[in-house]
């Protein structure tokens, strides 16, 4: 099984980064940061005629390695109750290559699993509910397992360290981890 | 009371946009189509000594129209259950702005009243609604009044003008501001 | 189309009913005012060797009723952000007939389909919404289609009226199933 | 403080009140098991003149244990993606002695911590989470601070001991609870 975490935040070294590598610690896997890549937002062209325009950007690279891989960790801090505008961004252009036969989006997606790690402050144990279930949409939609999440309380840098609750999560998934890779 | 329909679709002439004009039909406003602008997606550094950078793009003068009207109708298609990353990014700098002394946002969002219209497909009257969750989450934090959305049932070009409710939900919105401007 | 609406509101001639009567004006259909009936809560014994126990009450008629219509109106008030203890009650004796083989609930159900109803306070529009998905869940798990539902604000008796989308709504449906019977 | 359990299933013994019981382990504390009472499902008389008719029933003494506690643990299992019947006739009676000046209930709720212990099936992590966004909205609206939940995924009898992070927090809680009493 190969395991593969995007990275959606905006900067570096975050707590949403520090649970993902607490989960990863050890475990062999692909990270990618989409702030690294040039990823254009979707200009609709659905129902043009001519179809989408191809983007002059990094997005078909960081396809293909989504599609490369078995489990997929989806890391997004809670920006305004949401997923921030990268993964967004990443996600929106789902609806360009799910119709582009060089790729076989449809039936790879069906075969992975999905877990999600989100942190965020504002009570997200609550408010972040919506993008949770906003996620169980999106996998519902392509058919993808939605095997776990974690929702961390942490908002200032290593504030994820007072987390106790999402950092033993981490420890069980990583042990999990482990026994796959 | 001055209203500002935002559009935050990827392309013009779609359903929710159909959608805004059948509600602003013969009412004073203003339209900002957020594609027309160049707004960055934030780079979080409420966290770094120097604080956020100043960004080359559109995005002051776009928060100089939000702060400048009363109403503000938030217009998205759906997009993976959620609103289009181009209307992400504009929400995700707010968290830039708050801070900035020059605006004086906190007091100015509490005054204003806010409207979401949006459209979209698969059973969106049930799978948009953590997007409209998500709204009342961030109008609550910013202390902003949520008047009332519209969800819309419509995927492809045209499709809007059979949903018959959200039309007429449109006809009863245009009848209210009409008697406001 | 045989059409029945379930009331599940603790007492008559709330608003809730003003609404489904609206929406029934001149349609033919049965009417089931769930107070009307002993309804017992259920005592889960699904993991007991002997089974569920019978009940002595008006169950298994009002269910026969549910059986044998092909459009249920499921009505209630918003009753602290929930459907009413009285409709869940017979929601949660599903539990006990899905496994009762004088009944054939599951295949039933499958053809079924479902409208939600439900008026209240406490900014209804977004606080009434996980029980709108709560029922979104329940439909999912038996595989009726839940074609549409409608949240009223109002609290006092007659509210009802000033709630304009709300009837607007009522007209519609209306207009829907006098082509159906 | 102290601490009040309140069990809402229908059955002894089941996976929530195992996890209940783990949480509480060596925690002194008052445990109610709602069936054990006669609780009458509301009728509600709130708008008619002479207002609610007392109900013989075991009600207000119930409602005593509750005021007279800091900490309460709400525990249901997930019946039908809510919570069950009989938990909810205890929340519907809250509206009958809100406006009964005997009881300062208003004031009461509002010094009091919330938790939540729930246990189902039917991928319960996402599927639960409007009951989760209910409880939410009950305690906002009565001021109580929701402090946690939990929800573990368990149907048949004895499951819960495989849901070792439903457990792990059972653990932290108790860790926490034993500091406070």
């Amino acid at each position: 099984m190969k395991i593969l975490t995007l990275l959606g935040s905006s900067r570096r070294e975050g707590n949403t980064e520090y649970l993902v590598h607490q989960i990863m610690d050890g475990v062999q896997h692909t990270e990618l940061f989409l702030g690294d890549y040039k990823l254009d937002p979707i200009i609709d062209e659905r129902h043009s005629e001519k179809g989408f325009s191809p983007s002059a950007d990094d997005y078909e690279w960081v396809l293909e390695q989504l599609l490369a891989h078995d489990i997929i960790i989806f890391a997004t801090p809670v920006y305004w109750f949401g997923m921030s505008a990268q993964m967004k961004i990443f996600f929106d252009r789902w609806s360009q290559y799910l119709r582009d036969e060089r790729f076989n989006m449809k039936d790879s997606l069906r075969e992975k699993q999905a877990y999600v790690v989100t942190a965020g402050g504002s009570n997200p144990h609550i408010t972040a509910l919506p993008l949770i279930q906003q996620f169980g949409h999106i996998f519902d939609f392509v058919g993808m397992t939605y095997t776990d999440y974690v929702i961390a309380n942490a908002v200032k840098p290593g504030e994820i360290k007072s987390d106790l609750l999402a950092l033993e999560k981490a420890k069980q998934w990583n042990a999990h981890f482990k026994t796959l890779t």
